[in-house]
């Protein structure tokens, strides 16, 4: 787990590589990415001590996203282990800026096949997402104590 | 389009095979089909005058699925073409149980690879929906204009 | 169907919203946009009659996706009917740019809730996709016939 | 981890709800609970020892499912930890059938809405996979190192 400093500026969240993720290239389906990429921010989140189901039933604030820009570089494949990484470019009062990164974890070379190599990034992205009113989806300012957390 | 009197007993929906829907085996990941399967039971429900998220907004009631079963004999590929039916099973006043099948259709003898073969038999199912009341989940008959046309 | 000429440079595929494609948010989930706007650049290359598992079969040649740029403008719903667009933004060797965007249709005006409003430009987006090798995933020239197709 | 002697019949492996699993209604899309249990039916065999792509890659071998009959009990919602079971139910030359259950993990009773109250089943499931030779797809012996391990 990251300390709570590095969590404003570098959270790391792992995924590993089942079927469902993957499609007939061998690999692992690229608008997937989004979804490794969402889980991270998630649980970034939950390491702040903020859970988006509680947002939405007490506070009637969601976020939602507004951005995504993926570059793919590499290929991931199945039973892969991927680092996912957070950190916020931009925090406004409505809405966060992230650059997100997804790496291919070293393979154990005590396994059949592993070799032990460092990692290999993947996939780097440009994620924007817009705080709204969860009802109205209309844009409204960042939850209180969840922007002063984010500011320390 | 089918006939009104087939409707109740026989409805086609066709699918495209696309990479989303593949895995890494080459073929479509087989938890897909309950998507596929789902899409010809709504444009079922459609073609009898009744779209979910109005019925929904209006009468608060929904379905849910309670239970699929699916055996899965032969694999469909990228680009192939499927053709979905749905006939109802049995009729309750607040489930519904249909069987499903998921075929391939023939390829066309003038592509390029097509043989122009009959249709395969991919995938069988038998899947149970229940009309619950959207705010609490609690089962509740399914709304009356619906079950009059079904019972027609 | 668009007509030949059209079709390098505008093409339109819909698609349906169904249960798969929304979240708990009630909307489409953000990252299945680009599942259609591949379903629309899928089929205009059929419309062009070239399928996809047949340049891979046959020449051994696959399009990878390098670069997805998507910004979310409006929200889609369960049941909406979205028209989904194909423009060619740049032609190379190796590589083609899609411009795309996804509208909502206008509802019927004689369905129940139906308004007969214009539509709305839901999402806009840049995708960048690559000829790869199918077996090395390297870079390689678009199939002769397809690139030339495309030049006309 | 559970320990060698409990892993043949009994298996825990805990995933996360995120967005990307939920549907508009609020709940976990029914046919996600197919990718939980294939998540921790692969944790389950690589717990043993077995990775997919290896077998695939090493042996031609790979297991393909059959058979899929899932009851639905209880929804689970976003943020939910689920907590999925593997049990071996029938194990064949060819096939293995899997009796598989998705529990909902207590919530933190110190986090806010969290009641510390039991688990709850949201699903039970029967699956059936059969290995096959990973190019032609026909049915083949389950490969001789994981046959042993799995009948000690």
């Amino acid at each position: 787990m990251s300390t709570a400093s590095s969590l404003s500026n570098g959270f790391d969240w792992n995924v590993r590589v089942y079927y469902e993720d993957t499609d007939a290239g061998g690999v692992v389906f690229y608008a997937n990415y989004l979804k490794f990429f969402e889980r991270a921010r998630t649980e970034w989140l939950r390491a702040l001590g903020f859970q988006q189901h509680e947002m939405t039933a007490t506070l009637g604030a969601m976020f939602v996203v507004r951005q995504t820009a993926v570059d793919y570089l590499s290929p991931a494949r199945l039973d892969d282990e991927l680092r996912i990484t957070v950190a916020v470019e931009k925090l406004r009062n409505a809405s966060i800026a992230f650059v997100q990164e997804a790496w291919r974890k070293p393979s154990d070379p005590s396994e059949p096949g592993g070799t032990g190599a460092g990692e290999t990034l993947l996939a780097t992205s440009r994620i924007v997402v817009v705080c709204v009113d969860a009802a109205s989806f209309r844009p409204r300012g960042i939850p209180g104590p969840l922007l002063a957390r984010l500011e320390r």
